[in-house]
């Protein structure tokens, strides 16, 4: 069978770019395409070529092909889970294919553009952290972010809670074009917009499709749709964050290193330098869960403060990223230039440089209590009056009260959120507790809304008399020795 | 969880005729369902009640209930052949519910109503044969039947290839009203007719979307499909006829054996008199493949001829008719019974009542040349000089072959045919083959048409110097003791 990219090319990159924009190339595989032979095939667990593949995801993108023949691709991939999973090969194909589904952001102006993707988590705010660390360190961080849906938060969301000149929210511009996004990326190193013309568009349809039909849980379509989106991106290092835990989508830690292990090597194949990182996301991360919040919880670890997990996280995902781009050369030297850029305060005077480029107001950086705007807030405290130890904070619960506060969305992104409510999660694993002390605070200007969610932050800790352990956040990498 | 019908029932039949009526029940059935927690049970193999059960088929039936989302059941279904198929409880709960998704005939006025099914083979006329014998016998035929699609013919189809008394074809009327079809019933003991009445519609919605998404060959919804028919179609005494071979959808025994158990055993819980006999499908039964051909083959049967495969077969299968139904204590006795019907003419002259009955000219039994309309004969002889036995006669390659003739539907049951093409086909398995022997005949008023069929009866034999055992036509019964 003839081939539509060769993968041990080493111009894989240029090839597929190419391919993107050869409309009768892709035409010509969408037309070849038989669904018959593709879906008995997937269902006998024979092996599917690369042709196939490509024409299978093109004749989707064309939106003539029945949804209810690539629902029953979807499940029928999903349902060899635990039988015969898509193999590498297979699942490197669908990724390049749905990455060239549409416009593929050509970046080789730029030596090095990093980037970090998490899986999704609650209170993750990592990326205002890590982009200005890195790119004060050099590195161009021209990186395209995504909007929050259900329990798990978005940079553009969070983003757009920093106020614009006049005052207003939603504030920062990530609606960039091509050119204010290659030109921001150039002059200061670092850029986090929304989507650039059309990326993978078939990554859209196809998760539209498992969406709604108990197609979600399947290791390579998670991958491939995670993947194809990066690729399109134009990162050339890249760190995957995959969150583990009851605030995650993946629940055990032998899903998530399979997941990180099947997207490190489609980037791999791909030419991405790529390392995952396995993280738990059992319990919120840092304190602040809630878009407002969590930009002023950026800000004070950028500050060189901020809790202490949340810092420890920043400061291990960039050094990840400093090594993979061999801005150093083992983990300890990139500690020490990263833990520098918060000393010295070149990080924080980065990301004052982004929120100005992006027409925010860069005095938000100085006081942030003063330039964020931020609901109501509710202190909560403990009632009882036993010396404990919390034993569990539940991300998932805290995740969804933040959302029923108006934090999140609930079916689409398209919803218009409230940016100024929120939780601030004083509990955390292992920590002491004593009468009197604050369990965390809610914001919200709607007294109703409060109290229920104050009473869902009761809801979410346990405790114990015992001394419980202060839990790990970083579980593992892949591969192993970076 | 409250039962919608105990299978346990002795009243079962009309506790299901009841639930088909009650639109209030069904509603809230539908409205009570769930897919997220339906497609995730299936998903995992995770037992499924009998009221989500009733209310997906419900919710299917309705229509307003997306096809993608049934599609993902359908697939995830299918997925679980060699893991984990559907239990046979969980099938007869989905078959119950198809049946009862629209009308179901009540036809308790009738001590027994005798039915047979074949799962569809090339050159299968035996309802003609085996209708007029049993009934002859004292029992009610009163059928509905189906029309022919790809290689397989229906029993409709065959019908209206007798011409009516003005001697137009299609003549005889398959599509009686409910009364006309009880009134038939009761006056001549047969009927066979097309759906009276909205009959098993889910079965219908389903089947559409299953034959494009791969999601047909699954043993479960096969016997879904083929059980909710004959459950709402009013039969208490069944035999299945389910055929194996390279002209039938069960290509292997193992399968087709799985196939009749599973229909015998959902059988069995509706509370209908039910065997399975196993029958080969490798080459036609009996000489005609073709409409006019086929009914004149049945005719020539029912004088006490007709090729010794096909007699055989309806002998067979009309005993066990007689058996099951209690009109015979043995095989051995039921055989005399029917040997007798065809001996002295008694089956042959209630085929001319129902003939007669259904508006078609009666005259076609007594000269079925004269009067059935059939088209230009070619002959092909064996060209070769060697002295030989068949060794294959390929059903599925036949099938085809009179399809392209126009003898059948290539994707819709709605699309017309000809009647009058087919072929007679001389070779048999294990048979002896000298110079110049007939091999068959072709039936067509197109000659290229013809040529080409001529060539496909060619290709479709094998030969073989060494002698070629006569294969069984049946391989067996479930259950075995019948």
């Amino acid at each position: 069978m003839p081939e539509v990219l060769n993968l041990e090319s080493t111009t894989l990159r240029k090839d597929l770019i190419d391919y993107s924009r050869n409309l009768e190339r892709k035409n010509a595989l969408a037309s070849q395409f038989k669904f018959s032979d593709f879906i008995e095939k997937t269902k006998a667990g024979i092996s599917l070529g690369q042709e196939e593949i490509f024409g299978f995801v093109n004749k989707v993108t064309g939106k003539e092909f029945p949804d209810i023949q690539t629902t029953a691709w979807l499940m029928a991939v999903r349902m060899r889970n635990d039988v015969k999973p898509l193999t590498i090969e297979e699942t490197t194909n669908l990724t390049l294919a749905m990455a060239a589904s549409g416009d593929i952001l050509d970046l080789a102006e730029f030596e090095h553009v990093v980037d970090k993707h998490s899986s999704g988590g609650v209170g993750d705010k990592t990326t205002l952290v890590v982009g200005p660390i890195v790119a004060t360190c050099g590195l161009t961080v021209a990186k395209m972010s995504g909007r929050g849906l259900g329990i798990t938060g978005g940079t553009l969301d969070k983003m757009e809670a920093i106020p614009d000149r006049d005052g207003k929210v939603p504030g920062l511009n990530v609606r960039l074009t091509e050119d204010q996004f290659r030109k921001q990326a150039k002059d200061i190193g670092i850029v986090v917009t929304g989507q650039t013309g059309t990326m993978a568009p078939a990554d859209g349809i196809l998760y539209a499709l498992r969406d709604i039909t108990g197609t979600v849980d399947s290791i390579p379509l998670i991958a491939a749709s995670i993947m194809s989106k990066k690729i399109a991106s134009g990162a050339t290092d890249l760190v995957l964050d995959v969150k583990v835990g009851k605030g995650a989508f993946m629940e055990t830690e032998e899903e998530a290193f399979k997941l990180a292990e099947t997207m490190v090597e489609i980037g791999i194949k791909a030419g991405i330098n790529v390392v995952a990182e396995i993280t738990n996301m059992d319990q919120p991360l840092g304190e602040a869960v809630g878009n407002a919040l969590e930009v002023a919880e950026a800000i004070k670890t950028l500050k060189n403060g901020g809790p202490e997990d949340f810092r420890a996280h920043c400061i291990e995902t960039a050094s990840r990223m400093l090594m993979i781009s061999g801005k150093a050369e083992n983990m300890e030297l990139a500690t020490e230039i990263v833990m520098r850029t918060l000393d010295e305060g070149t990080a924080l005077e980065k990301f004052r440089q982004m929120v100005i480029a992006q027409g925010g107001d860069g005095r938000v950086v100085d006081e942030p209590e003063k330039y964020l705007h931020v609901a109501k807030k509710y202190e909560v405290f403990y009632e009882g009056s036993e010396y404990l130890y919390f034993e569990n904070v539940n991300a998932k619960k805290i995740g969804e009260a933040v959302r029923d506060l108006g934090g999140g969305r609930v079916k689409s992104k398209d919803e218009e959120i409230d940016r100024s409510v929120g939780m601030m999660i004083k509990a955390k694993v292992g920590k002491t507790l004593k009468p009197r002390d604050l369990l965390g605070c809610v914001y919200s200007d709607d007294p109703e809304k409060a109290q229920i969610a104050i009473q869902s932050l009761k809801n979410s800790l346990s405790f114990s008399r015992e001394a419980v352990n202060i839990p790990k956040i970083t579980r593992g990498t892949y591969p192993q020795v970076i």
